[in-house]
């Protein structure tokens, strides 16, 4: 498993998955995001309550390969390490593998930004601190 | 809006509006997803029907830029083009506007290919002939 | 089909299909919430806009009998009609019937009431109005 | 909290709460499936695996009273317990409260049956063996 900062376990539940009988392809990014959540959380920084104050961190892109199916009943471990893109851009670099076999299943790349109450880009100083964008 | 081969008009349920009051980023790949689908179905080939045959029809890798957010109540149109990636793979060029405006909400590349029950590579005939994917 | 004052066609996406092959029960709670919000807007009440004014329509209990399961490419229409419960709770009386054979998928009561900022029932004088729930 | 034989911690996503900034009503509905399932599971019953078998477990009514809702970053325990309610029926009673307060957010009731490939009513022996349903 790659470095990484943060992880996160979880396990599918049996909705995630579709008539394929596999986790359907946009649930990965319900995990992806709840990861970079509960991440931000981690380092104080709560997604809901930056919503409140009006700074909205938005996803710009987001890249996802997919390696192999994540099943009923998996779990899994979600890890996350951060990229610098750019001054306003932030990279996560995110993977999840299967447990316990550390099988890769997905990695994904998710840059965003961050924009205030008037659309325009800036950084909640928490994170340019924590993550050294300036 | 682009060339494409195929659209549909879609309209944001509340229910995939998130904490920020716009669609969630996942739920782009379900409007992705189902347009793929029914591009399908209007070529005559039925995804629950491939997979019941035992064909399964794989996402390897998704790309998505966000542009502007759908809101709660907004209309769109999904569009979609193919365009071959090599021999076993093919992509599926797709965007989102939004309507009446046909603003552009996001674009996106997903790439696919085909494998059979043995796990194996292997795009269904019909694939070959309308793509001519050979 | 029953009286209804609203109806809306929907039509099943794969997606919100689930390891079984047919629509996952939770997602009619999505088809039964989108028909409301339609039928709310259809009388000019936006829910987006009453959440934004602080007033808070909200559900207090949900009935569903799940009579057959929708599938892959079913067309379907959900209709509704209201119903006094008392002063301050209304039902939407809901039902789910595939197409073009007009069978009976599912049928819901939903019991609403709302509320202000302040947490207290309040039900905004459109609905008052419209409703005659007094 | 109530009397219950099986219960299971959770957390909310973001994802999964909408407009209103609370969990979406449909949800509780993918907590309470999920909270079966892993029942299932740990009395030895896969549902992934009836369903291959041929034999599918299914929910004919949900009731649910919505008290209090959940938010971003709660916690919460669903529980369950089984109740008979006819031959072929079994009820799981269902309940969510928050953590760490264990306030009741919503309570429900889950009937449920079983038909086999020919679409007939019919418990598997497992079942039956452990619900003493006969």
């Amino acid at each position: 498993m790659e470095d990484h900062i943060f992880k996160l376990e979880m396990k599918v539940r049996d909705y995630e998955c579709d008539l394929q009988g596999v986790v359907n392809n946009s649930v990965y990014q319900n995990y992806l995001e709840h990861t970079r959540h509960e991440y931000l959380k981690s380092i104080k920084i709560d997604f809901a309550d930056l919503t409140e104050r009006g700074i909205i961190l938005m996803v710009k892109r987001v890249e996802i390969d997919y390696q192999r199916p994540l099943k009923s009943g998996d779990k899994f471990v979600s890890v996350l390490r951060m990229e610098r893109i750019s001054p306003l851009r932030f990279g996560f670099v995110q993977s999840i593998y299967r447990l316990p076999d550390e099988k890769l299943m997905i990695k994904a790349l998710v840059i965003g930004t961050s924009v205030n109450k008037r659309g325009r880009p800036e950084l909640p100083e928490e994170l340019i601190k924590i993550w050294g964008l300036e």
